[in-house]
């Protein structure tokens, strides 16, 4: 094989991994006197082997001599922990700004070996193009990433224009290709339970194809909606926050997946389940969902969850199956990863303690690809094509006037919807503000934090452009923002206090291929380059991790002091959580899943 | 659909389910009331409704009430534990003399609503087609019969010949049929751990079919030969019979079947594993493997294994796991059978008391289908071709000659091996005896208790008989007793010591199809008509277990008191457990798997 990290099926290792454990051919590597992490009999077994042939183990026992020859190499472990290697139930890759390859770089040191991930962002700006583009470079990683097809782009229909939408027959082709190993959650439960028969066949495409359907039941309401959506057939869903959204789901046979990322701590309530209530732990499972780059960087990965579970009271090894044969269980891997047993990929993290968890050294496929926190090998990357890495079309340079909002005529002031942004929070309000006209134009109002706020076409280049008002940022002087990162459509949004600088920021971003630039007085202080698909950069974590940084801080410098500024105006867009959002199609009422107009009509 | 037991994929009854969960058309059935014994989260829940359509559960909770229409038939159940219906992992429907539509109806009283089959013995009859019959005539029961693709046929290459054999060839072609669900035990471990290129492709087939892999591992032996096994690939077994044994094999990703069969008693000691020393029980699953007529009439089923697990100290929401959830989960069914969960088959159990398990009534696929020990539907039955209800063919009407041992020349006594059979063991004796000659012929001792063996091609009608000798049943006066059912290769096995009386049971046997005859001074005593395969019979369990008990007693009669003597006779031929068998290609020394002559050399 070409790749070292490529694996064969267990049937085409069949019959090297049958000699090794006979000991009548020498095994490629062999741990010797580890602790053996036991999830699946949930002990310990100090004084054990593990023979490693052909990427997976072939003998797992007290005594590994018959299994050594002259071409093994002998690792003695010395009584350190060997676990399987960490398993992230549910995430995007894009969430961490990052392409596939640099993802895995950034997570394998922290003992990740298997990655089951929903490349929803870019779905939603590339479309089928954009989700092969990522399968192709999660497989050939050294670690297991595999993906789920998205199923729901645009997220809310009728209600703006991505820049690709994912069909039903396009999950139904994407269910043939080698790393698909189910649906993507299933965002649209209202749809789901009202029995749009779309969503069904998509669910439909998935079960027939023997994967697993990903849900997502964003709802604290448990009743016949939440049951309607049981019913359909998504088996996990990440959206529960408390102990009783994790308990009724996993009674009615859905997985549920706790996740800490960088802004969702949804564990420590639901895990009570286990530690509390003393409910059977296999249906549990640990994701992160969405981690950022300076989460990666400076706190790490599952080996962070695991830690947080069992900081919240979790035994170590119960919550250690969480995130391995659980997960490889729900995914219908159990016989090929997510646990050190005959067979499996010869996927370890060593560590010497249980709850620290610190990760000494990571093996994937029989290879050492990690040592005390430094990758030892480079994680292939596809060639990406000029579609993915240009995807920023605004159709021609923009001028301040574009982001003018022309007042009704004769109007001095005029009452406008304003989005406004609450603290901590998802959702918005939907505000209304008496704002004044100047030269026929509608104008922001700093001191009562009002900026203007524009939505710019960067898939389409038609050069619309929606402009409206966005409050609670606490932006002053002359600046602006904008972003290419911007759910779920992923046009480009941007903020600000002034005209020119708005069109100076949007303008940047279509010459740099996206991301995100912060402009004020007229220079730009900072920007995050993420030129792949506008979401994504393929340079190191930590570089990405320091543009951030510094984007955060030139947000700071303009006056916000949000807590998490960017990630709110990144979903500025996103017309599925209530109440204001704006799209390619105007303001949206989510409230009421309708458009509505900018002036508030006497 | 013609037949109400038909059920149609998840996904093809979505709508419906979805819409019943909702509120917006009715279920077919509400049990109102129950103590939902949830094998997903592992509590009781009492004051649950269950709402079913199209065969499964629509909604499970506290209030159906939404779920009720003018059409639904609601059952108050009145505080009986609802029970996901019981499975058995592993066993063999031949076991029982009965067609899988006749075993159907025996368990389906019992609480059985799952059952994993592995049609073995009428694979060495019947071959391919032979499993496609059974396979047949499985998936149109009103419960769920999966089957398994028998794997080795014959048991012992080159010793025997079976009635046919089944090729890599064939396992492939079967793994493409709707209901077979993984490949039989595979039996050969031997052959396995020496890495046969042939077994490993069987293995291969399944996996790469996505199916289920069940082993076969009968060997105390736990060093290489076990770990070389276990790397091939099977992913369960139910050969274990010490707590080691068990735990061994769970530790290294192999699921534990621990058997409670007619004459197994493998739970015992096994499930110490969980209950003493707390290991995971996930990875457990009862089973029965062989069930006797009289046991399924006399003690019951799966609801018998799953009271004696309880008996030994296992926690009731545990042991119903094991024949429930682990079952469904370990053959990749969890999200279509084992618990009780919105969208799974709606197979219920009512009982009203978990230790005792009294099987009140049986729901499959929502329709009752048992009430307090009375079946209330008729199993259906296939048209069985006749040549699977003629499969006996001896090529002529055989003569006491034709048991006639010629003795060498001149001899008056000869030194001859005697195959010595061990009360309640499997396993038998290479006894040596000075057997007196008379006329040329050696004799057989009824004093000694040296009686005449004779294995007579019934697959082939070649008139060829193989003779020998047989000590240990204590026979006494002219009697023979010959049977079709003959592990593995299921020739017909005449046991006697009077050569008349065997031609006699042989010639019988011919005429009726197959079974058991049992004759005494020339007259039978006692027959059981097996006329499928010579293996099975298509009457109820009762008629068949009654003459089992006759035929017992016929033998008795005739002087033998083993426990268990018609087993002991139909292993004769069993040409894989040691120390002496015999087979069509004459007498087989399975210490060292050769054929052996019957006279000892000097």
């Amino acid at each position: 094989m070409d790749n070292k990290f490529e694996i064969r099926a267990w049937q085409a290792s069949a019959r090297e991994l049958v000699a090794v454990a006979a000991g009548r051919e020498p095994a490629s590597l062999v741990l010797r006197g580890v602790k053996w992490v036991n999830v699946q009999s949930r002990e310990i077994l100090p004084g054990q082997d593990l023979a490693i042939a052909a990427g997976r183990f072939a003998y797992c026992g007290s005594d590994a001599s018959h299994c050594i020859g002259e071409s093994t190499e002998v690792v003695d472990c010395d009584g350190l922990y060997a676990v399987p290697g960490f398993c992230d139930g549910h995430m995007h890759v894009e969430s961490g700004m990052l392409t596939p390859a640099r993802f895995a770089e950034a997570v394998i040191p922290h003992g990740t070996t298997t990655m089951f991930v929903d490349p929803h962002e870019i779905a939603n700006v590339l479309g089928l193009h954009g989700v092969r583009l990522m399968h192709d470079e999660a497989i050939i990683q050294p670690v297991n990433m595999f993906v789920q097809m998205p199923s729901c782009a645009p997220s809310a229909p009728g209600l703006e224009t991505p820049g690709a939408e994912i069909t039903p027959v396009d999950v139904e082709e994407a269910m043939r290709w080698p790393g698909i190993v189910g649906l993507g959650e299933m965002m649209n439960f209202d749809g789901v339970a009202a029995g749009n028969p779309q969503l069904l066949a998509e669910i439909g495409s998935a079960q027939i194809a023997g994967k697993t359907v990903g849900g997502h039941y964003a709802s604290p309401d448990l009743g016949l909606s939440f049951h309607a959506y049981l019913a359909a057939g998504p088996a996990d869903d990440h959206e529960g926050t408390r102990e009783i959204d994790a308990i009724s789901r996993v009674r009615r046979g859905m997985r549920a997946m706790m996740r800490l990322g960088s802004a969702w701590y949804d564990v420590e309530s639901q895990i009570k389940a286990v530690t509390e209530r003393g409910i059977d732990p296999r249906n549990f499972i640990l994701c992160t969902d969405d981690c950022h780059s300076g989460t990666l960087v400076d706190d790490g990965h599952m080996n962070r969850v695991i830690k947080h579970a069992i900081n919240c009271g979790c035994d170590p090894l119960i919550a250690i199956q969480m995130a391995t044969i659980n997960t490889a269980t729900h995914f219908g891997m159990e016989r090929e990863l997510g646990s050190i047993a005959p067979g499996r990929r010869a996927d370890v993290v060593l560590t010497s303690d249980l709850s620290e968890l610190p990760v000494l050294q990571v093996y994937a496929r029989g290879i050492k690809i990690a040592d005390r926190g430094e990758l030892l090998v480079q994680t292939p990357r596809i060639a990406w094509p000029e579609s993915a890495r240009k995807s920023v079309k605004i159709g021609r340079p923009l001028a301040a006037d574009d982001f003018r909002v022309q007042s009704p005529p004769g109007a001095k002031t005029v009452r406008a919807r304003v989005i406004g942004v609450i603290e901590n929070q998802a959702p918005t309000r939907a505000l209304v503000e008496d704002l004044e006209v100047a030269d026929g134009a509608v104008q922001g109002d700093a001191s009562r934090d009002v900026c203007y706020l524009a939505l710019v076409d960067r898939h389409r280049a038609s050069g619309k452009i929606v402009n409206g008002f966005v409050g609670g940022f606490g932006y002053q002087g002359e600046m602006a923002i904008a972003s290419t990162v911007a759910h779920d459509s992923h046009h480009m949004v941007v903020v600000g206090t002034d005209r020119e600088n708005m069109a100076l920021a949007a303008n940047r971003l279509a010459e740099t291929d996206g991301g995100v630039s912060v402009w004020r007085s007229g220079r730009e202080i900072a920007q995050v380059r993420l030129p792949y698909a506008g979401l994504m950069s393929d340079r190191p974590a930590e570089q990405v991790a320091t543009e951030a940084k510094m984007m955060n801080a030139a947000i700071s410098a303009c006056g916000c002091s949000l807590n998490n500024a960017f990630m709110q105006h990144s979903l500025l867009a996103l017309a599925v959580i209530p109440e204001l959002r704006i799209s390619d199609m105007g303001l949206v009422d989510v409230t009421h899943f309708e458009l509505t107009g900018l002036f508030v009509e006497d």
